[in-house]
């Protein structure tokens, strides 16, 4: 079984990579581009035991306890 | 217009950094999780007076100029 956890800022936190690479992406003139967020995601290969409620259930546990840090960024689960 | 990018590293290529969540993940009891890849997406809002296709070849390039490192990434675009 496979999990897919996509980690990004929420609405409204500043994203300083996101910043420069928009910045940069202006610089090498590719002025169409207005605003850029970047975030993460994370696949990770569960024990195949698992059924899918509980693989999900598991890997909220991850995002709240490491994957995520919920104060300023969200996260979405796609399992797999 | 809004354009996806998704920049993982190539199958065979190390990621530390995925092994790292890995093995923290381990050390805090989720013994079920093997192998974990971290990836990137990259969200750009685009000017809306280009087509579809004409965002996609200019995403194209932004990635082989700036977003991904060809030589050891692969990157997948989508336009919305």
């Amino acid at each position: 079984m496979r999990a897919r956890v996509h980690v990004s800022l929420k609405p409204g936190v500043l994203d300083p990579q996101g910043k420069a690479v928009g910045d940069a992406l202006g610089r090498l003139g590719f002025s169409e581009v207005g605003q850029v967020r970047v975030s993460k995601t994370i696949d990770l290969e569960l024990a195949d035991t698992l059924t899918a409620a509980e693989a999900e259930a598991r890997v909220r546990e991850m995002c709240e306890s490491l994957l995520a840090n919920t104060v300023v960024e969200r996260y979405s689960i796609e399992i797999s």
